[in-house]
């Protein structure tokens, strides 16, 4: 007795082990405005980027069979730390395509370096992965992977245009720079190897200098998110947004305080986030 | 048939989030030096500085009764958030005595203050709580809390000596002084509520106007346990450490990398850990 006119839109899992990954999702909307998103920030255990990859792993699987409990088509990890230590582990567990986003960072460096030198600023626990070196190298670049422990910790105190911010940043890219020079790289190309790292860009555009290409990956992610959805299932004009609104449902879930998700998300996001749910991952 | 001329010795488990309640550890050594120690770091889901009181009170709770487990007489929880959040919560779901670093910090502070006026630094959670505040009012002192986000960051990158951590405890103290100057207060003690702070003691000290005594809860914290212990189960002379010698036999337990625990341990505790041992507490 149920006429089914309407097809459901394509669900989409978004997972980070906390805020950053919402600059992605920013960028999907636009990408597929008619989808349904759902997204979780695992704040409880936040940060990943000093955990061992055993642990990163353990936390991102359990994630990743959450949003496919709530029938994701496609799962998209948010959170270079969790792609760069347990894009595997995900995958094997996982029933639907998962992406990660050192890949596609990786690539769009491709696409943009001149002189093949790149710089990936990233969590300590993602360069010790070297992921994005391994990602580089098999786009022939070469790159100097620098862990920058303060930047998600400056970020979420909001000090985002302060001069500790500033010199932080100032010492982080003269020992990248140094590290560069006795492995004579050219760097041409900064890549931002962590989701929260595009808030600093106006800070890091400053610091360096000028010609000096900076590039996240959360654009070049939500458009390999569109194109492979396409060739695994064909989708509607609404949902690849060629009426170019946006009618994108989203739904938020988080392990700690909903509270706090709202006031730290929407500031990633780039608009308010209204409902958030609270979810348990027995951690 | 069994003889046993040796009793048991005290055991006493002693519990954080990561490493900053090793600074505890290491004041009670020398106070009851024939106890057995355990020690648990909950290192997979630290830091607790950041989270919600529910989802602190739901760790620190697993954490002691995993100490409780392990036949731990009494319970120190050498975590000052994991205090201010979470201490009558373990201790109903405790069948042993357990002891916070805040009531111990306060009464330190009230011996050490003739304004009557304190400073207390700690993480964003033990500040929201207004923990230290109450058990400040309690001992006919007033306080100023003071947030410090940045600080447990910068100990754990190492840059305890360097320009950045001093411009931040000075924006940090220029603030706290504000507030204090607006209220009225005349601020002679400084409490530092958070285990990683006697860190950066050296660059307080420097920081601050001279005259202002600063204060951890470590040494108050060992000094109570020991006072308590005697109260509730005489102990025996070489259990005091009156023979001055420490024979004090240490377990460490994580629930991430035991190498980075050691590693990272050593410098909190002031010697070396040798063997770490991996536990899962399901998070």
């Amino acid at each position: 007795m149920t006429t089914s006119t309407t097809p459901d839109p394509v669900r989409i899992g978004v997972f980070d082990s906390g805020f950053g990954g919402l600059t992605v999702l920013r960028a999907l909307l636009p990408q597929i405005p008619a989808a349904e998103f759902f997204y979780l920030g695992d704040t409880a255990r936040l940060p990943y980027g000093s955990k061992s990859q055993a642990t990163v792993a353990r936390y991102a699987v359990e994630s990743a069979q959450l949003l496919e409990s709530y029938g994701a088509d496609y799962i998209v990890i948010a959170c270079n730390t969790a792609s760069a230590l347990a894009l595997d582990a995900i995958r094997a567990a996982a029933h639907v395509p998962v992406l990660g986003v050192i890949e596609t960072g990786a690539e769009s460096a491709a696409a943009a370096s001149a002189t093949r030198d790149v710089l990936v600023l990233a969590t300590q626990a993602t360069v010790d992965s070297h992921a994005y070196a391994r990602a580089c190298a098999a786009h022939g670049l070469r790159s100097i992977e620098k862990a920058c422990p303060l930047l998600v910790p400056l970020i979420e105190e909001g000090w985002i245009d302060s001069p500790v911010t500033r010199e932080v940043l100032r010492i982080y890219l003269e020992q990248a720079q140094a590290e560069a020079q006795a492995a004579g790289l050219a760097l041409d190309t900064v890549l931002l190897g962590c989701t929260h790292y595009p808030l600093l860009r106006a800070l890091l555009q400053e610091a360096l200098p000028k010609g000096i290409t900076i590039l996240d990956s959360a654009e070049s992610t939500a458009q390999r998110v569109r194109q492979e959805l396409e060739q695994t299932k064909p989708l509607r004009a609404a949902e690849l947004g060629e009426n170019g609104t946006s009618s994108a449902v989203c739904h938020f879930f988080a392990t700690d305080s909903v509270d706090k998700f709202r006031a730290l998300g929407s500031r990633f996001l780039g608009r308010p986030i209204e409902k958030v749910e609270l979810i348990d991952l027995g951690g």
